[in-house]
């Protein structure tokens, strides 16, 4: 499948189940799984949807404005990285985010979540 | 070596080397790597130094704000994810930028450039 293809299909997968069903994000996600929000490390899928179920804001809306990827090496797998505004219940204007994926194959023949980095540019 | 300590030290050594020699950013990459510089693609060392090289602005000053590092899989490389500002000689105010790297460990123990990822967020 074209990367580019998949990875549109994954960022729009992401961010529609982060703001509607954000709990349902720990599939996404594996043992080995590292985010890193704001320069918070946790590791590991359970972990992981911990914390991102226990953000400060409960509801939220992602807009992608860009998404870039590229093979990521001989293991199939594909990097991601993402640009975009986020609206957020109480803000009158809307923050900007930067966002990359590191993406793995299952062996199952879908991909999961290696590597999640996420910051806020307060633009 | 701590991989955060390796990171930073990366980052400082990619952006002086771009601000003051960026023709020598060639030895960062390999046959493989690939750029993404706003949205256009480039593979190749040759290839990305040309298009890093022929940018519209020759001087440049990156200020960098945040590094992220993971580790990215069992083959010894890395996820470093930059965010902070671009001084242009011309321009009054600062740029915004975010961009991300994976590191993969050269044969001879150093670290080499697979994927580059780099967007203006335009704040």
């Amino acid at each position: 499948m074209d990367p580019d293809v998949l990875s549109t299909a994954f960022v729009e997968h992401y961010y529609s189940t982060f703001d509607t069903n954000r709990e349902a994000l720990v599939g996404l996600y594996e043992e080995g799984s590292m985010l890193t929000f704001e320069g918070q490390k946790v590791q590991g899928g359970q972990a992981i949807s911990d914390k991102l179920n226990s953000l400060c804001f409960q509801q939220c809306k992602h807009i992608v404005s860009t998404v870039d990827c590229q093979p990521s090496g001989p293991a199939g797998g594909m990097v991601v990285f993402v640009s975009g505004t986020l609206q957020l219940p109480d803000e009158e204007h809307l923050l900007q985010f930067a966002q990359m994926f590191h993406l793995l194959p299952t062996p199952q023949g879908s991909l999961y979540v290696l590597n999640d980095i996420f910051r806020l540019n307060y633009g």
